[in-house]
């Protein structure tokens, strides 16, 4: 059995991935939920166990610790290949996509930190986050047409839509749906109504108390 | 046959990768050089012909284009299962050690950016570029130590090897090599000598009237 240790649901957005790809496609697995603290040098100790960056997610299986979303994804698609789409062409493209993420949208993750608790209308993205919505656009648009589904890479949910999950919560949350053309806005709707995705926004309402990263 | 796109082999430290990965495993590749330009606009509108990002590398096989580094590695492994280690641990460790390389080390990339043809000394290192000279050394010693071989991830070179080659172009003409461990040391030596890596270098030289991407 597959062990995630994740934190704050209410804005890890990074423990989110693996989380929702795992939820979504019911692959079994135990949850360690650990929560960011207000002393980051405690926050540092505590967030050792799960792994040696002190960071999540990380996924611990017969004695590894695999410290990073994307590996996490590779590591859980050589048992479970349908955690990336079975077209090898619609696969290439995840990879793309989901690395792209993994890399970029600096202006995004820095001026819309994911808070799933807080609806905040952004009222003028600068243009940085300007370039950086057209790209999204750009992307979900591109993938929707190309394999032609539901998902980005066509009919199933997979490891791309995952990487994508906190961005559509930072869309909706910071008021930047209408920056979206109508196939990518009705993808963003459809991941934020999955049931994987609603059970994530309620249990995220439980850790009102608790402090966050990004206060 | 994989068609590479690739820019200036004095600077761009991403395109680096994937070709040393092609190039050290013996793999078929036709390459596509392009030059960085001194009117950004006239080389985006350039790169296009590589990548919908306009960025380097891109690799474009049977109509598809690939346009992020680490999917392309994860592209060419599932024709080439060499391009990982074979040992299920080493390959988990080493996705883990490249997906960090992938979306880290900012201080490194941006204070010692790729430049083949200079050695310019740093004296003294800022605390961000320590904290991260010692994640390389604790990563390189980790996975030297655990998979007990001259490369990452035991006895032959893998794709975490050519995520982190341009590092140690960057420690060696930085000056940076003293801050490592012997282990790690030792290893930065080898990988600069590996003939593939000697091959870029002298190819480099070449180029030493085009315009480079920070002067």
């Amino acid at each position: 059995m597959y062990t995630l240790f994740i934190a704050n649901k209410t804005n890890s957005s990074w423990s989110l991935r693996p989380w929702i790809l795992l939820t979504q496609l019911g692959i079994p697995f135990e949850e360690v939920q650990l929560y960011f603290q207000p002393d980051k040098q405690l926050q540092k100790i505590d967030f050792l166990q799960a792994s040696p960056i002190s960071k999540v997610p990380a996924l611990h299986h017969n004695n590894m610790v695999i410290w990073d979303s994307l590996a996490i994804v590779e590591y859980i698609a050589e048992d479970y290949p349908q955690v990336w789409a079975s077209d090898k062409a619609a696969r290439a493209w995840s990879r793309c996509a989901s690395a792209e993420m993994h890399s970029s949208f600096v202006a995004l993750r820095t001026q819309c930190s994911m808070n799933t608790q807080k609806f905040t209308p952004l009222s003028t993205p600068d243009t940085a986050l300007l370039t950086e919505l057209q790209r999204i656009d750009q992307l979900w648009t591109d993938g929707l047409q190309r394999f032609k589904g539901e998902f980005l890479a066509a009919n199933q949910f997979t490891a791309v839509d995952a990487f994508f999950a906190p961005v559509v919560i930072r869309l909706i949350h910071y008021g930047l749906m209408d920056y979206l053309s109508p196939a990518a806005n009705a993808y963003a709707k459809r991941i934020y109504q999955l049931p994987s995705m609603q059970k994530w926004l309620k249990l995220a309402e439980l850790e009102k108390d608790r402090p966050i990263r990004n206060p």
